[in-house]
Formats: C-alpha cells, structure tokens, sequence
C-alpha cells in the first residue's frame, strides 16, 4: 500500500482551499511555435512564499494534534520550505523554529522572521543541522517537519499537479523539478492516479524527472534501483541541492515516475532567463528545471500537450544578475 | 463631441476579441498589507508583444479599407508601438514598414522584424524621423500610424481599463502611466463613460496619471492647460520619453483625467525591482510607472479599491540589470 495515496491528495486539496493560492496556468504562442507542442506553465512562484513549498508544509502542519500544534513545530531549511513553515504556522496558530545556517542570505532570514518564525542558526563547520534539530526538537518538545520525505508534504506538493490535470484534462507528458523528491512523487502519484482518465496506465500521461547534470543522484537512483547520494552538489539550482532521494520519495519515484533527464547549468541559467525576457514572470532556477529539458530540445514530441510545473520564483536579484553573461 | 467615445472603445473590445490576450489582473497581499488598500494590477507585460501597444495598433490596422491594407502602412517608433504594428501587420495580412534609428537596440530590430516587418534605419543625428517618414509615407503610399496621437489607437489603448473595470466593479481609483497619452486618456474615457456605474461622474473612480519626474511635460500641461514639451528627457522609463501629449490626447486627458503625479527615477526602480521580486512578473521600468505612485506613498488612501495598469514588460536584462544597486 502506497504511503500516499489520491485520496491524500484530494484531502490535501480540502485542507488548502481558499489558503494556498490557486496558481494560474500560463501558455506562450512562442513556446509553443518553438517546440511545436501545446505547453502549459503550471506557475507556483505565484504561490504563496513564492514557491509550491507552502502546499506541503501547510498540509502537514494542518493534520497535527491539538497538543502537537501548542508545542509546536521544528525544521531545518535555508530555503522555501523555511519560509513555507513559517507561514503555515502564522496561519494556523503555530509556534515555528527554523534551523538556519549562520550564513544564509539576510533576505531569507527576514522573510522567514517576518513570518514570526523562531530563527536558531548554526555554524556550518562545526554543527550538523539534523543533530542540532533533533537535540532542539526533543528538548523543547517540538515536532520536526522535514522539507520533502514526509507522507503529508508529499501529498501537499501534488495538489499542483492535481489542480493543472483539472485545468487541462488531456496532457500527454508532465514534467517536473526533481531535488528530494517530494514535489515529483506528489505530482506522480496525482497524475498517475486522476480518475477522470480511464484505469489503464498507459492512459495517464507520461511523467519526468528534470535535475542538474551536476546534481542527478535521483537519476542515477532511477536507473539503478540504488539509492545514490551527492553531497553539496554544485549547482544553481539550489532546490536541488539535496542529496539524495527519500526513503518515502525514492520507492514512490521508482513507482510512479516514468524516466529523469538531467540539463546542464547553462541550459538552467538559459531558460531561466528565457522564461523572464519571454514570459515576463521571474523564475527561480530551480523552478527552471522542467522547462529546460523541453526548452533545450531534451524532449521533442510534436503535436502534444506538454505541462510544466515552474517550482518557485524566489530570487535575489542582486546575486542573480551576476550570472547574466 | 469627443473624438473618442465608450462606444469606441467597445468596438474596439470587439475587434481585440479571441486576438489580444485578455490579461490577468493579479493582487498581492504583500501590497495590500502595505498600502491598507485592496490593489489590482492589470498585467499588460502579459499582452501580445509584451505591451498594451498591440489593443491600439491592431485597433487601428483592423479599420483600414481594402485600399489602405492592400498598401500598407508605416509607423516610426524604437519601441513597443514598432513591435505591436509590426505583429498586427502579420495578423491582418498588411504590410508594415518601420523607421526606427540606427542605433535602436539589436534585440529590438529583431523581434520587429521576426513579425515580418520592414524595417528602415536611419541616423538621429542627420535626419528627422518624421519627415523621413511622411516622405515615405508619400512616396510609397503607406498610411502613417502614429504610436498614440489617434483616436483609434487611443481607443484600443482603453480597453485594457474596461477589462480591468469589468473584473473589479467597484474601484475608487484607477493609475495610469502617462506618455504620449494614449493609454492615459483612452483608459480614463472607460472609466469614466462605463455603464455599469451611475451617470454621476462623481460615482466613477478617479483616474490619476503618473509620469516620471524628468518628463512631467503632461503633468505641467494638465495644470497650466497649455501643451508643455520636454525633449528627450532623460528618464529610464523609454515609454515616457515622448515630447508632449498629442493634439487629441492633451484635451482628453484635460477632459477626463483628475489628476497628474510624477515619480523620481530611483523610485521607478525600487518599484520595478520591487515587482520582480515580491510579485514575480517582470515589468519594464515605464511599466512601473503607476505602481511607484502607490508603492512609494505618494497616495494613500485606505480601505479602498485601486486599480494599477503595468503598462509592459519589454526589458533587455543585460542591460536593466546593470541598473540594480
């Protein structure tokens, strides 16, 4: 029996209405003259937090006990999901600590205050963020929200897929970022699973995978059947720095997901760059990841309908112009 | 009798039907939070060409005769009104010629041109472009299309203040940015000709245009009531660059706008980054126009409905990148 199911996702739905935002699906005459497809950007860097993080977190945080919300919650994130927990628990009443390096960017740490989160930060060099987590959790009592290998952030993170499925019924293909697994497995199982296609599998679109070239544990696990680790991959595509899959994203993966592709960090930067000068909407370059496996001719199936899911949009634009040549 | 009326404008709406996008209107609880308002941002960076130029060029192409398409036409512009005349050209089956200086950006040649224009460079220093072009104009029988200084371009313009009324009825102000005048006065006569509302005037929102402080040439006319005229101001907001308002869109502006407000150039910035960044779409500085008004205090009225119109989002990244402190 699966640890997610499409009832969790249809329940995740319930739990989000009218709190996370219904993100638009965008299409571009130029995208779709470029790849001869029909492309639909399923865009959650309109997403409250900017990024789709605040589905799962929100969902999980939802489903506490009345005496695991009094205690509250832990995590440990330098990125969206910090800033994702920390609006949930605003929301819902919840007090909220986040683990953060001492030297994650200032802009981070005060959209994550601004929350009311609880920041603690840690030396990199000297402390491990799990340990640091689990030694806070347990004395204070708190409940550790993971960013990704967690049931109900799974189910959260494929209410995107969920609700692009009900804007555009018949998509042959999905793709989707891939860093610890949770926004693909959760979008796998939600496609894979809709009901309103016949029960054949073959019927259900088509899911992929995309990672940086420099960080493809995921597909190496894919194609293995072996967990495969990396650690600090050295990538721009911060979401998917992870290091590997989960031990709940990597069967769901392996079961639900279709094939990976990687695309080099200069594919990401172009894209990324192509998606703001074409379709006018800031992506991060994370949330580039799917479009550039299309973009850059990975894939090319005419006469199809293609979704992408944009991950986020949250960028410094400082540090990013650095990187336009 | 106007030379523009609401029945213009809803012709006009016509005509755009299934051809022009019609454009989100987006909100940001970020902005309402900081303005005590309820805002609505009428996203024309997402039109056809990345600007509100195309409701007024196809507008006008589409109510050529037969004669005047078979001939074609000819406009002068190194931005959005090029492109937007350029497009509706290929859209109509109408060939379109384009002055444009030699020294016009690359990219900007490129897109007009990729619409399948023709397009004619010329030096600044040595040559006027609009006695270049009405010597063509002439010779090649071509019919000029002014960027704003018609009634059927400023018709179209005002459609994108009808949509906008349509999906947000109850809107207590409406900011416009401020150029020439041809989205300025054609969206005030939809808003203050719309039927929806009592025939009171005082009933309809108020409509106030924003222009950059170092070409406030329509700002210093709506006060004097005589036309003022800047040339080549030298503000980041290239929409804004125009001498002076036009000989119909002054008296309308005079007629139906309640007011006029400028904005310094670094505040155009701070609110073009500021919409980067917090709202994720990627608008051009004279874009900003409207919006930095707001954003920057000029007005605040609390409790209240106020409607932005982003003008476009043409930027050339390398370039405003450049323009990032």
């Amino acid at each position: 029996m699966s640890p997610v199911t499409y009832a969790d996702i249809e329940a995740a739905s319930q739990r989000l209405a009218g709190v996370a935002n219904r993100t638009p699906v965008i299409t571009s005459r130029t995208v779709n003259e470029l790849t001869k497809a029909q492309v639909f950007f399923k865009c959650e860097n309109f997403q409250r937090t900017g990024s789709f993080k605040f589905r799962g977190a929100y969902n999980a945080l939802a489903q506490l006990s009345d005496r695991q919300k009094q205690q509250g919650v832990l995590t440990y994130s330098s990125g969206n999901h910090a800033q994702a927990i920390a609006l949930s628990g605003k929301l819902l009443g919840i007090a909220t600590t986040i683990v953060m390096p001492q030297d994650a960017p200032a802009v981070k740490l005060a959209a994550t205050r601004g929350y009311g989160a609880q920041v603690i930060l840690y030396d990199r060099a000297t402390t491990t963020r799990e340990k640091l987590a689990q030694q806070l959790a347990s004395d204070r009592q708190l409940t550790i929200i993971p960013p990704y290998d967690h049931p109900q952030i799974i189910a959260g993170q494929g209410t995107a897929a969920k609700e692009l499925l009900e804007e555009v019924p018949q998509l042959d293909l999905l793709l989707v970022c891939c860093g610890g697994g949770g926004l693909l497995s959760g979008c796998a199982i939600a496609t894979k699973s809709q009901p309103n296609q016949t029960n054949s599998p073959s019927h259900h679109p088509r899911v992929i995978g995309v990672e940086p070239e420099q960080a493809d544990d995921a597909k190496r696990s894919f194609y293995t059947k072996k967990l495969q680790t990396i650690h600090n991959p050295d990538t721009i595509a911060d979401g998917a720095r992870t290091p590997s899959l989960g031990k709940y994203t990597f069967p769901l993966v392996l079961h639900y997901v279709d094939d990976m592709l990687t695309v080099s960090e200069a594919a990401i930067l172009r894209t990324m760059f192509f998606l703001w000068e074409r379709l006018k909407i800031v992506v991060e370059p994370t949330g580039a990841l799917a479009a550039s496996a299309l973009l850059e001719g990975l894939i090319t199936i005419p006469d199809t309908k293609i979704g992408i899911i944009i991950s986020g949009g949250n960028v410094d634009l400082q540090q990013i112009s650095q990187l336009l040549k």
